[in-house]
């Protein structure tokens, strides 16, 4: 700004009222040039008002009617909408319009005003039609390159109109020169590289040689090497898978080095044999990543059954496993050793019942697929494999033993999980009380042991976990798992811990759920036992789990509701503002960590699954 | 109190001073005296301090020396425990001593007078005796009576004891004499029967006939009897159980009209025609009952196998069908036809692995084996069966189009889940901002508009659905589940009703929790869909999919906390003390209804159960 010279002072809300007024009267060059001259960002113009601005694009080019200036106003287009940042509306003006359209507002500006120029005058405005392709949120360097290629190879008879020379310059300027060199290269049009490139401050020596490899290959390989000269390696294959069997070897190369192994598996598909080969080297890389299933699927669907086989016995997927075995077809021999080793993997992964079928139905193996089944206590598939075979000798050698250890294994369980859960309640009632006792003495600022107060703050704080809180933030950005496994971490079931009260109340749900999940399995056992006269057994059973489920379900209201709500009456004739403050802000505090609301989440009892035998009770 | 004669005015707080002092010496007679004078509850002679008076009752015995005195005592005695409510303790005394034994009161005070009674002197005590057996929480008349048929047969040569003529008397005197009849031929002890029948106002030609004719009975069918004209159908059962075979019928019927069930079969558990035939009527009972798995149960183990066979075929109890089926044995037709039933029974109750099982091992059927796994969507087991049977011809008939088919159907039920998923979380964020806008409105006391402030309450507190804690009240007594169904019920979708919002957000949980259930689905569906080179079906479902997840995960935080704690600031520049604890206690209101918490509990998202496929991304 001239010092000392008033009238060249504008105040900017003044500018604004004036310029909004312009643009509404459609006077856009009188804005434009009030804008440039005050340094006020030009996207306003669009801004203040989007869609009398597209609707009125003509007016807008035949006022400014300057190729230079229609380009000041591209290249200053940005994304920001003005009105919302630099220039606010007036309050008293109508809120800002709705988006015109999806698309970004660039893009839209750049479309709008490319179309209305070639509709007016292609030649003339040429120029800023090369802008609007390369202001583009993605630019579209290729069509512009394009459009002075046609340019070069039919000038135009209008005297006006500006030569490819001068256009490729003006490019050049707007465009870094390697990157126009490389998309003049990616549409594979040597005419249009040789144009770019003298143009540039290339070596002829260094890209001629090169050019003119190019130009000795076969069309597909060609563009393939261009495209993977561009690190373009999708394209890359695409050409490639074009250019004949004899390129395979250096496709698979290329596949498995940008790991495109989908995209060739699309593009090899009418092909066997290439198929297949790549669907191996995709097998592989998949097994690499642990992915074994997958693996096997597609080795098994490329036609390499015994391939697939080995996958998928790894992944224990053992009904894919064996069916691959037969359609190899393995001898039945190799068949039944292959179920007895997937059957031992699963039984060591405790699904007895899959074990018991290949056991049976593969090796064929009556005898253990029962013993399985009887040491996963999967009661009635046993019995019916037992009656199946007529094996009913093994009722009374194995499954009666059986049924009588399983009876005092769970009655053993319940028993160390009532006793662990009666401990933990007790002890929780007398943390709460502590930490009642504390929150009380520290509200109580009418007592007599005020001159403690401070010290009790203190140690209450670290007492309610607040010190957790700073912790807590650190590690706030992990997955919301770790989170949970560091937050269980923390809790400490020794006694005094700062979190004790919550790491008991952990401990009750995991001790609660964990026998409440027993119901089925009890229900199984139940009904074994009675079948087999256990009567006396069976009903001990039943009671001492039905008191178990009692004694857990009677704690939910202290452990879970009734102890968290504290509904101490805040507000009464002892109570002082202070009180009601400093009690409202404890009741908030503890609240805050989300991840606790986990832990003190009341778990659920399936009480809908019915467990108990009639005969029993 | 005699009137005007102010030397028997007695303050009960010194008077309970000098009982408390006596009590404590050991003056039990001056303490009992007085209280007797005064009508002071005996009990508190034992509550004062039940371990000294324990260990001193034979100082007590010898003070009061007086049988009625005592028989005054143990009359009087009560459960209560008078220091806990009439005559608490003074403060400064120690606190109440723990209690002395784990059994009832009445029980240990009795059972201790008795026994230091019989140590002193029976004979004499021996009203006081029966006094203690009467008074016991369970009355041991029988023993009473006992005693007293005792006393009659050797009479005591001591000639200050009491008569058993007398000692009847008393015991009617405390007893109705029906209750001491019944009690009496409990006994099965005819003369004692005699002894109190004549004491009775019974007219003989009544009785002597009926007790003739129980003398004339085989003595466990005569304890039956009576047992049975007791009502003590349990009892009466032993007895009848060991009467000898000719009753068994008798049995039978008393087991079927008094329920004894279980108590018959383990009476009769060594006799296994009666224990056949009693099990069979059981069954009956459970049948009628829709127990017919545990039927089927007690009819298979005491050897019906073909009762126990409809059992468990009405029951869908399918494993133990067969074995059942297999026991009797039926034909290979006919196994094969009732497994072709069971399976069309589990199919209709979506159990098509189980089904398929049955139609493939017991029918023999493998084909229709096949088709029940593919149309319940059970791709590998369907593909195992195919390979086992070599059926590969069903892969194209049959396997492909329905993977297809079902492809169409998850895509269709997922677009229509995420559609309404998201119309619902439009309309709750619509709903929501109403009501905060209604509350802002209520709590804004400084605003121009107050003059509508009660109007505005009251449609507020219609809107946050305070009108309806009543009708919860009204309810609270059913059972949890009725409870949460009537909430639900409440709860309506259309727009404006009270409870709009959190139907809405009932509605949200239930279309994530059902998307959120498809993962092992789509997982087997994507892996047989790539199996057979449908990838374009497959990656299509398994970004719309992927899609509807992030859709319903990423509106979490919206629907479920965010919105609910509104943590607008309490305090602050702009708040008044009412506006405080106005807003305090809206807030604490919706928490109320305890039911709320289920619909408004956010849904958990199972992302540890991995669906995706590597091969399709």
């Amino acid at each position: 700004m001239p010092r000392g010279n008033l009238e060249t002072v504008h105040h900017r809300a003044l500018l604004l009222a004036q310029l909004r007024k312009w643009l509404d009267s459609l006077r856009f060059k009188d804005a434009f040039e009030c804008m440039k001259k005050l340094r006020i960002n030009m996207n306003l113009i669009y801004d203040h008002n989007p869609k009398v601005f597209l609707e009125n694009i003509q007016t807008f080019i035949t006022q400014l009617n300057s190729i230079s200036h229609i380009n000041l106003f591209l290249t200053e287009l940005k994304e920001e909408d003005t009105t919302g940042s630099m220039y606010p509306r007036p309050p008293d003006i109508s809120p800002a319009p709705q988006p015109v359209s999806l698309q970004k507002k660039v893009d839209v500006v750049c479309d709008a005003l490319r179309s209305a120029m070639e509709a007016m005058d292609p030649n003339k405005f040429f120029l800023s039609i090369l802008t609007t392709h390369v202001k583009k949120s993605v630019p579209e360097l290729e069509v512009a390159l394009q459009k002075v290629h046609e340019l070069r190879v039919n000038p135009p008879a209008d005297p006006g109109s500006v030569s490819a020379e001068e256009a490729l310059k003006y490019l050049l300027f707007l465009v870094n020169v390697n990157d126009l060199y490389d998309h003049s290269l990616g549409t594979y049009d040597f005419d249009l590289v040789l144009m770019v490139a003298e143009k540039s401050q290339k070596d002829p020596k260094e890209y001629l040689p090169f050019l003119n490899m190019l130009k000795s290959l076969e069309p597909n390989y060609q563009r393939y090497s261009i495209d993977k000269h561009l690190k373009r390696y999708r394209k890359a294959l695409q050409h490639l898978s074009r250019a004949g069997a004899e390129h395979f070897p250096e496709a698979l190369q290329l596949v498995k080095e940008q790991k495109l192994y989908s995209e060739a598996l699309r593009l090899y598909s009418a092909d066997p044999p290439h198929y297949k080969a790549l669907s191996c080297v995709y097998a592989d890389h998949l097994m690499q990543n642990q992915q074994m299933e997958q693996a096997g699927l597609l080795l098994w669907r490329c036609g390499e059954p015994a391939a697939a086989l080995q996958a998928f016995a790894s992944a224990s997927c053992w009904r894919n496993a064996v069916c691959a075995a037969q359609q190899i077809p393995l001898p039945p021999d190799q068949i039944a050793l292959l179920a007895r080793d997937l059957a031992e993997k699963l039984i060591e992964q405790r699904r007895h019942s899959e074990a018991a079928l290949l056991l049976d139905q593969y090796a064929k193996d009556c005898e253990e697929a029962i013993l399985a089944l009887i040491t996963g206590s999967v009661w009635d598939e046993a019995l019916r494999l037992i009656y199946m075979h007529n094996r009913q000798d093994i009722t009374e050698t194995n499954l009666k033993p059986a049924l009588l250890e399983a009876f005092s294994t769970q009655i053993g369980f319940l028993e160390v999980q009532v006793a662990t859960f009666t401990r933990h309640r007790i002890r929780l009632s007398v943390v709460r009380e502590q930490k009642e006792k504390h929150r009380l003495d520290m509200l109580d600022e009418d007592g007599p042991d005020c001159p403690d107060a401070e010290l009790y703050s203190e140690a209450s704080s670290v007492m309610t976990g607040s010190k957790y809180s700073h912790s807590n933030s650190r590690i706030s950005s992990r997955s919301s798992k770790n989170r949970r496994k560091a937050e269980r971490k923390k809790l400490s079931l020794k006694e005094g811990s700062p979190m004790e009260d919550r790491a008991l109340m952990y401990a009750l749900g995991e001790i609660l759920t964990t026998v409440d999940k027993m119901r089925e399995e009890v229900h199984g056992l139940l009904k074994a036992l009675v079948l087999f006269h256990f009567e006396r057994q069976a009903e001990k059973l039943q009671q001492i789990y039905e008191e178990s489920l009692q004694t857990m379900e009677a704690a939910l209201p202290e452990v879970w509701s009734d102890g968290q709500n504290i509904q101490t009456p805040l507000t009464g004739p002892n109570s002082t503002a202070n009180s009601i403050m400093a009690s409202f802000q404890q009741q908030q505090n503890p609240a805050a960590p989300q991840q606790a609301a986990e832990v003190l989440a009341p778990p659920k009892m399936r009480n809908g699954v019915k467990w108990k035998l009639a005969v029993l009770s």
